[in-house]
């Protein structure tokens, strides 16, 4: 089966969604867009063929032509189209953050439960990272016993001199670390911490760059997470899970090593495309194949949820410089694992 | 535009490539089968909507609904199919090797040659591996000086007791770094010698494994290839490549390291779709973007005729002990690079 | 010129420096021993050609066959043998701690500057590990720009299930990167906080382990430090300082990798001695060179007393779970760098 | 004990020797030196506090302060000076080569015969190498099975431009190959083939460079080295045994891993001290320990005569470009392992 998408948002991210589906996946197709900016949406439409552009998102999410729908807007619009879809009955594909406020996500989960059937996929990429699955299966095989720690490092090589706030490394980077760990551990966090050590010159007025924080987990263990958006040399994710009796961490992933003046030496990845690429992809062919089987799988609206709650939690630590406990709702049966 | 491949030969490596393009990439469907078992064919086709059985290759190659044929039977056949394929003005992927004589090639070449076009792509999939990439930008750049060297070795973990003879090593497992080197260093090889060291108590009687295989370029490098069938412990697939300045070699790639048990490790993939499934989309991808475009990439009947006139340099080598050089036509203009 | 040693305490730690000594280094003897156990003081003179065995320490360091006093007697009586050297105007080298509170290291600091010269070295080893002094002087090239963070690890396989207590971790395992942090540096840590997270099964009862250290140096930088008795797999220190445009950590020193059983995998010490023994050795040379030509290197009774400052505000933290403001005097112009 | 060591030969390599022996290890002191430059002699002995200058070599042996010889003398002069330590019954450390020619070995081997013990050790240092004592350990170990291959690669980063040969590779640098092979594998090497690549450019005129070398274990193992003594990029060392089950290789041994410039990197040794000083150290504290418990161990003047009659094959091979067997004495129960 074809899956025929709507994309409504067609920034850089769905652009590349779009190249992704047209020119890397198999099972899907584009065939509708729309953006706000109605000119780009032309754009990018005009060299698909056979692609309609849609003034709104409704009107994008109710073309018979679509069978499911990818959101890659700008975040204080997903609620309304996740919403849309969900009242069609469509499966969607919502980047992250599902959206911005927990009160939101949990309104697009009343949705999803009223409709019976799980039709949200939030794109917290990195559950289809090789590095991460293998550290996972080394998790959950057991061999290192329960897991207590985990050092993460999330490392930008830059971010735009204007418009980047410290507010957004909580939001906009460290939420993928809010996630990865809630998937690994197999549980919730609990509250969080932001700590503000010595910044970089090379960081614009105003920011606090690098942050550390420091999520704990429902069992105790904790997660300490340095975020770094101007770390100049490269965009490189780093992390070790420590448990009782040995510890699994991403590797140095280099395909070649070369030797020249007295250093032998490999790659670090320069952005974040370079780093996630078959991740990106794999997220959505999954994706695509889901929605081609009328199943499930991926990170949930309840997903989604958490990670803005943690989110809460965590700008409220770097305001208050405090400590700062999760509010979360209960975990609706709908959302078991 | 989606480009209908009628796959000829449908084993294992068939089935494989019907895999992918159904269900990794994108720009093609599996429209036709044939297999010199029928009823293989007719159970690969069951599963596949619309793909019709052929019983001969000639038959599926002149299907009206086939852009692009895909040979994947045994070495013996692919001469024909090919020219069958070239015949038709179809562009053909063939499976390594080309033919299995250096003269049945060169046959292919000439019918190639007469129809003005290229319409050959010859398997050697690790060109499209992202390790052999970087190692040839490395070498292209120019930084390092020029290669004067390179070390490989190709470990297997194991083979079929039954049937695998030490030609086979030579033919079938040597033939990758016989292809590879000669793209790395953009040279042809002029002689080879193969040496026997002690064999391995795990090699079935009457298989010399491992082997040493040397190969000497047109430039007096000297390429130095362990084949080794038996190696037990994994699929490992080494190179360095020795410069005037500095080398450049393949990496171990593992996504995380364990550490336990006082070892930190990382993992050896288990056989060659492990280490290569990622080569084998891309080629494949590729192939299938250049029929959509009506243009040619990857390794060209030249380079299947130059691999066969090795492996025949290296078989006689074997048999005699001796450095035998390699007898190699004229590179016609046609294939220039 | 050779030169004589004393050694007050003959236990582990004791015997080890004395077998160093004799039979590592050159330029020393002991001549001398002294132990709260004589008979244990007796059974080690008994090998030592020549040496005196001392019912006390002030005895010992009296003794006109004494050029220069080691310490490794318990924390408790450092501070009076220590002084008793620094009286007798001979230099000494105590392990550390250099006494078990800061007022008692300030006192020790003051009859220092009394004597007018520099008596006193710290044994605070890992400034002479090769990996430290490679990761001091990447930072003191200033390629790298300012020093923003570190994140340390310090793991041990396991501790006695008796008598290891959770202050024991805090003054005795994290003292090593409470120094050598403050050497990298180049400036003193002002607050320590402790974090306590899941407790590992692997730990005795009543024994909180791991243990997440925070230590805020004067400049803003901020030390992570992860102390973990009860490893299991191995002894791994590890350490990676983040810079404004690179970082710099201590990488994984195997002198061969092994591939095997799908793995390559390289060795993790056993123990601190396997890890830090070529330290030891340079520790107690670099300190006879010194006392041989009257000069003075290593750490100073400054830098002891700045690791009891420290230490005495981790424990604090550790008590009252709260950040807590490290106490310190005024590093007194006989102490400048 | 102190040993009493005289040094005949006091250019670079003996300069180095008598710095270990007075600075570095313990149990030893040099209390004669001679040279062939006299005036450098006196002044290598000058700051020597008690050590004499002897006009010839036999005058240093007979003198009896002098407990040990240690020949670090020009090649041609070996023979004379070490049967001069022989005839004195006192133990010689020889550096390698023990003798040019394999005859003068076995001259050597006939005197200590005829004195009834062992008195010579040959400076083959890479045996106190910390990698190869761990690679041998897991040969020794068993559980890789029997040894097939061992590919070796020994680069320098430059030789002088003048009276640096061809010759001179073989004998000077591939000499280190054929004793460590003989020791990991426990054999003899019973014939070897030079092979000459593309030479670099970077080397001065008239010389091979880099070459390879093939050894041929008696029990059919087979040995390739790259000998390549304008490497550029630093001094490299590096040796991978190839058993039935596994592998096991000599690691990049680094300190510290630096990430910048989107690289991550670490040192490669500069030069043969810089990569080998602690083997250098073990070497020759081990001898001074056996020779004050007047016992032997480490390299004799077996492997001193095997590697000479290996060099032997090998400058043949260069000459003739053929395969050469290796002429051996049979071993004398004398030097039975």
């Amino acid at each position: 089966m074809n899956v025929r998408v709507g994309v409504i948002g067609v920034g850089m991210i769905g652009q590349d969604h779009i190249r992704r589906i047209t020119q890397v996946l198999t099972g899907g197709s584009v065939t509708a867009v729309n953006d706000v900016d109605a000119a780009r949406a032309g754009q990018v439409a005009a060299v698909l063929p056979g692609a309609s552009v849609h003034p709104t998102a409704q009107d994008l999410v109710a073309d018979a032509n679509v069978d499911a729908v990818l959101v890659a807007s700008w975040g204080p619009a997903h609620e309304e189209q996740v919403l849309a879809a969900i009242a069609a009955g469509k499966p969607v594909f919502c980047e992250k953050p599902l959206a911005p406020s927990s009160a939101a996500c949990l309104r697009i989960m009343d949705a999803e439960m009223a409709a019976g059937r799980r039709l949200v996929q939030v794109g917290f990429m990195r559950r289809y990272d090789a590095g991460y699955r293998e550290m996972k299966a080394a998790l959950d095989d057991g061999g290192l016993g329960a897991p207590l720690l985990m050092h993460c490092a999330h490392r930008n090589p830059s971010v735009p001199d204007y418009g980047f706030t410290t507010e957004l490394i909580v939001s906009d980077s460290a939420v993928h670390e809010m996630d990865i760990v809630r998937w690994l551990f197999g549980e919730e966090i609990i509250a969080a911490t932001v700590l503000t050590p010595r910044r970089t010159r090379q960081a614009a007025d105003g920011l606090q760059d690098p942050l550390i924080l420091l999520l704990e987990m429902a069992s105790g263990a904790l997660v300490d997470d340095e975020l770094f958006v101007n770390a100049r040399y490269g965009y490189d994710v780093r992390g070790e899970v420590v448990c009782e009796t040995g510890t699994v961490a991403l590797a140095d992933v280099s395909e070649v090593t070369v030797r020249t003046q007295n250093r032998h030496s490999g790659r670090v990845p320069v952005d974040w495309r370079d780093r996630f690429i078959r991740a990106y992809d794999a997220e959505l062919q999954e994706w695509l194949n889901a929605v081609a089987t009328g199943t499930s799988t991926g990170p949930t609206a309840w997903d989604g949820y958490a990670a803005a709650a943690v989110t809460d939690a965590a700008l409220k630590a770097l305001r208050t410089g405090q400590r700062t406990p999760v509010t979360m709702a209960e975990r609706p049966e709908f959302y078991a694992k």
